[in-house]
Order: C-alpha cells, then sequence, then structure tokens
C-alpha cells in the first residue's frame, strides 16, 4: 500500500517551523517558565469586558460563529471611518497573510522583505513557492525607500514593512509610511503590518485611505488587546482587494467567542489608554534595567524593548540560555546584526522585577561561556 | 495608481461562499429565527465542564495557544491507542481539508467526491485549481465502489467520503468502509470524514491503524461535542501523511481556549452517552413528525434528519422558504435527487415542538405555490 502524492511544491518545502511555542520550551525543560516575556504577548491581558464576553460566549459555541463577522465588521468600519467591505477577519494576522500570499504569490512569485523581519510571512511565501528578496534593516529600522527599491527591482507581488516593527521594536512616522505608499510600484501591494500600533506615539499611521489598491492594513486583537491566544485580527484595504479574500479564506474560521471578545474590546477605550500607559512604563522599567547593566535599550513603539547586549549574536543567544536557564522565557531576532539583541515583553512589575533579578546572573554565566 | 496582481488561479475563481450563515438570513429577513435547526449544529451544547474550561481560559488569552496542541494531542493519542505523530490539530474540519487539499492538489489535479457531497471540500479543492470529479449517491448513500472506480479511473491525489454521511445522514457500516480503505488506487489518499461518528451505531467505524497511509480521518468538536464554533478538530493518520501538515498550517491557529475546552471535553464520558441519547430521542421525535406529514425520514446516524417531501426540488424549496417565514431555520440538500428533501437538527423539545407547529404551515404553503 502506498501513500498520497504531495506536490512537487509540498515536497520542495522544508519541515521547519517559523516559531517554536514556550510550552514546548518548558516541556523541553522539564519546568515552567516563571516570567514569560519573550512571545509578544500582552501580560496585561484582555479588557475586562472582553474577557466577560468570551467567558459568556462559551456556553453559546455550539453555533458556528457568523462567518461575515457582521457586528464586529460594522463596529470596526465606523472606529476607521470606512465601509465594512473594506474589512475581512482572520484568525490572527497569521491568518490573514496567509491568504494574502495565496491570493497573489504562485510559484517564482518575489516578495520583498527585511532581512530578519516577521518570519511567518517568509513561512508563506515559501509555502506558496513565492521568492523572498531582503533587504537590511538601517540602524535598527526597517528600510522604507529600500524596500522599495527592492521591490520595483525585482518587480515585488507583495512589499512588507511593520511598522512599528518587530523584531526590533522601532517605528517610522506616518509621513514616512505615507511617502512609502506613494512610491509603491506599479503592480506591487504593499503590507503594512500595523500589529503594534497601538503602542506608537500619535502620528505614527498614515491615515486610512479606503480608496487606495497600493496598500493592505494589517490589525490585531492580539497585541494591545491581549487576545493573542483568541485569534482575531483583520485586513484593512481598498474593496477589490479585500473582496478577494472571500476566495480563498476559511469562512467559518473565527471563533465566535472570540469575535464576541473583540467587539466587547473595542468598547473599552479607558482600559485601553491605562494598557497603554503600563506598557509605556513598563518599557520605561525595562530600559532602566538594560542601562543597569551597561546595556542598551532600543527605543520602541511596541510592547517589548529590544536591548542591545553589546557582543555579537552567540554572546546574545548565550545571554538568551542563561536566562532561560533561570527561568525567564524570552526571545531575540534570528538575523545579524538584530541577533545581538534580546527582545523582552514589557509587564507587569512582578515580571519585570524577576527580569532584573534575573538578568545581571544570565549576562555574567554568559561572559564566562564568551 | 494601480492595484495588485492576483495570481491567475485567483483570478479564475468564482466569488461564490460555500455556505450562508444563518445570521446573514437573519439580517436580510429583518428579524432572528424561533429555532436553529439548519446548520448541523448540536443544540445540546457543548459539555459543562468544556464551557468552565473554556470561560476560565478566557482571562488567560492573552497566551497564544500551545501551536503543538501537546495536551491535547496526548490525550486523543492515548483515545485511540495512536502516537501524538499520528494526530494534527486544526481550526476545525474545514480548516484540515483546505489543508489537506493544499498538501496533495496542484493545478489540474484530481479529486473525487459525491455528487451532492460537503460543499467546503469542492470550494477548497476549485480553490488550489484542481479538478472535482463526482459520483452519484445511490439510494441516499454515498457509493463507495463508484467512489473508488472514479478515483483509479481519473488517478484521485484525492477520494472524499463522509460516514455517517452529511447531507444525508446514511452511513456504511465499518467492514463497508474497510474494503473501501483496501481498495484506494496507489497514490490516492481517501479523506474519511468523521465528524458525525459519535452520533453511529457501533461498528460504523473501522478500527483505526496508524500506520495506514492510504486513509485520512477526519475528527472535530463541532457535532457530538457541541463546539462549533469554538473551531477545533483533528486528522488522524499515519506519521508521514500528518507530517506534512507542519509545512503548510497556521501553526498558532487554534484558539488556546478551543484547546482547553476541546481537553475538558474528552473527559465529560457520562456527559457524551447522555447527549448521544437525546439526540437519538430528537431524530425519532423528528422521524414521527416527518410520519405525521405524510413525509419519510431517511434513517439517520448523526444529529440531523434529512425528510424526504415527496416531491422534486423547487417544491423542497418552497418548504424550506416557508419554514423560514415561520422563523424556522433549517437547510436541504443542494443537489438532485437529495434536493427533494429537507434537513432537521435534532434538539430539545422546544425546538422539536416548534418545528412540528410550523411543518403542517409551510407543507400547506409550498403545495398552495406548486
Amino acid at each position: 500500500m502506498t501513500g498520497p502524492r504531495f506536490t512537487p511544491l509540498v515536497n520542495s518545502l522544508p519541515a521547519t517551523v517559523p516559531f517554536v511555542g514556550p510550552e514546548a520550551l518548558e516541556r523541553a525543560r522539564g519546568r515552567p517558565f516563571a516570567a514569560r516575556l519573550g512571545a509578544n504577548e500582552s501580560l496585561f491581558g484582555p479588557p475586562p469586558v472582553a474577557v466577560e464576553a468570551m467567558a459568556k460566549a462559551a456556553a453559546e459555541l455550539w453555533q458556528y460563529g457568523d462567518p461575515e463577522s457582521w457586528d464586529l465588521r460594522a463596529e470596526l468600519a465606523n472606529i476607521h471611518a470606512v465601509g465594512m467591505e473594506n474589512i475581512v477577519m482572520g484568525s490572527g494576522i497569521d491568518g490573514l497573510l496567509g491568504s494574502l500570499v495565496r491570493l497573489c504569490v504562485a510559484p517564482g512569485d518575489a516578495v520583498v522583505t527585511s532581512l530578519g523581519g516577521y518570519p511567518t510571512l517568509n513561512y508563506h511565501v515559501a509555502g506558496y513557492g513565492g521568492v523572498i528578496h531582503t533587504v537590511p534593516f538601517r540602524g535598527d529600522h526597517e528600510d522604507c525607500d529600500a524596500l522599495i527599491a527592492k521591490a520595483a527591482e525585482v518587480e515585488a507581488k507583495l512589499v512588507y514593512l511593520a511598522n512599528p516593527d518587530n523584531p526590533m521594536g522601532t517605528w517610522h512616522d506616518a509621513a514616512k509610511v505615507q511617502a512609502m505608499i506613494e512610491a509603491v510600484p506599479d503592480g506591487t501591494l504593499l503590507i503594512l503590518d500595523e500589529a503594534y500600533l497601538e503602542f506608537a506615539p500619535q502620528g505614527t499611521a498614515p491615515a486610512v485611505n479606503p480608496d487606495d489598491p497600493r496598500v493592505i492594513r494589517m490589525r490585531t486583537f492580539s497585541k494591545a488587546y491581549g487576545m493573542a491566544g483568541a485569534r482575531i485580527g483583520y485586513a484593512l484595504g481598498a474593496a477589490p482587494v479585500i473582496a478577494e479574500f472571500a476566495k480563498v479564506r476559511n469562512h467559518f474560521g473565527v471563533s465566535r467567542a472570540s469575535q464576541a471578545g473583540a467587539l466587547a474590546a473595542l468598547g473599552a477605550t479607558a482600559w485601553l489608554a491605562e494598557t497603554k500607559a503600563k506598557v509605556a512604563a513598563g518599557r520605561d522599567r525595562l530600559a532602566g534595567i538594560a542601562r543597569a547593566n551597561q546595556m542598551t535599550a532600543i527605543r520602541s513603539a511596541t510592547n517589548f524593548v529590544t536591548m542591545d547586549c553589546g557582543k555579537d549574536g552567540e554572546f546574545a543567544r548565550a545571554v538568551l540560555a542563561a536566562l532561560a536557564d533561570l527561568d525567564i522565557f524570552v526571545r531575540m531576532p534570528f538575523v545579524a546584526p538584530g541577533d545581538r539583541c534580546i527582545r523582552v515583553s514589557a509587564g507587569p512589575e512582578r515580571e519585570m522585577a524577576l527580569f532584573e533579578a534575573a538578568l545581571p546572573q544570565a549576562l555574567k554565566t554568559a561572559h564566562t561561556k564568551a
């Protein structure tokens, strides 16, 4: 008896995965982490109204979720002053990126991103047979001009910018991003990943123009709204672009409870303001910890702080490993020169104090090994 | 400014969607349904322990779910006496079918299913450029022999059997299905969709053989466990087949709360037995209602009863529309000869009584129009 025949493309794909989850690391260690500061989650949790809505929805989960996410999209359209036809929900930005790559990328098609940018984009592009072209970060910032130039050069189907950026935490202002939109080559679509936008200063996001087919924006409830495990995000773009998702998306793919939670979360404006203030304070706390250890905290517009360990990737990886031995879970940029850094989530004082206590020991251990 | 360039395949796809949700129908009607009996959901809800687990998980949703679903897969492996490497979780069978089609179907590749079988499979196959070949139902049953013969004839990558079947509710016994597995042509994979298995008589499912690469089984928490809105299911198959999903799946795509709910649900064995008894009683109740209205209830091994209205598709569609006017949501098979029927979920007495009260009027209205 023989097995199935996979497609030639699938046979060519590696079995590697973009991220190993913290639970897998805990199983390998044989004990849990004391502080979970590595997965770009929000330790401040979801807004209480969202928790309540999701808990209440649990008993109603015998019903499929509304595949049109009508109520939620109506509220988002209201908030963004766009039409509902400008918004499609998905199971987090990861799911939306998968659908978008599928819509645009046939085998051999070019996609441009930053070297060391979000790995899940690259995973999707490879998965559909696309070819990734990268440009380096420039002073720890994504290089808008170089991304556009490369997109023109390779006639990219897609060019990706995360603003604010992950993994460095840096950002460009709205004028710079708008200039990038204006420079998008004909036939290229700019993916503007704004997962961390709520943490950024006013003036980071260019105005939403629902008629502009050159850019599609990705937003999520995973970060500021603290709902990473609920798997819900949305894409915002020109109606003809958004409409294409209906051809390929998993229509019933978003949990009914997550939809209810997201809708409730949108009403939690005072909570959101408080949470942003807590995150900003957490970033300052982390920057202080970095300074006290002769490290440089890169200025961040996200809910994490990327810290320069002052040496190479090998040293930073040793710091990371030593932190894990001390039960602190953090991650780091994968690619040089970003991999001289570690990346730490801002969180409540309990976790900040645990990190503060562990870091000097971890640095000492790493120095000993180096 | 120009828009993005979609792939030629995407440009060739229709914008149609497999199912319009009941919420969309309610919005179009301008009022809610009194009984939701059309979406193959379980009106008996999730087990209370699962509701509790999901409600409790709501506050923990700031964390991404374990992308390996380790605890859940370990328990499922234990239950099925297979290895964890034989199981992959997904966001419902819909999501898993999408991944599986992507793994196997390149443009032009053949897939075999029943004419009038589960439309979402066809949606995925079309979405990846595959070609659907159908064989008719035979006496309201899927025709295993004809499916296999067609698969051999067209050298199908995939052949699909739902057992028990949707939309007719009929089933084959384990010996028949095992014979089908033995007859799978070289290079074809049998998708055995067992979404409704818990409702079927003992002896419906062939033994799970984790070393057999000719068949992949789909299971879900959407039906017997009443968790359709939580979007969680799994595929069960030979390790080398299951491993391929890691190349294409959305690794963080399953809600953390849904994972917790599913794990709790697996422990609710007494609840499951009670629910199966309630569903069986609901089927009997529906069959009685059908008889009282001179209709034939097709014997069902699912949580719905498909009822022959005794005329053609036009008449059954009129019955469906008249039921909707009376605030009863049911669906019906899309394709002749199944479309002579309507399909009604078994549920608690309240909904059964509402259906019982509405059906005679709906039949009268349909007769008047015919």
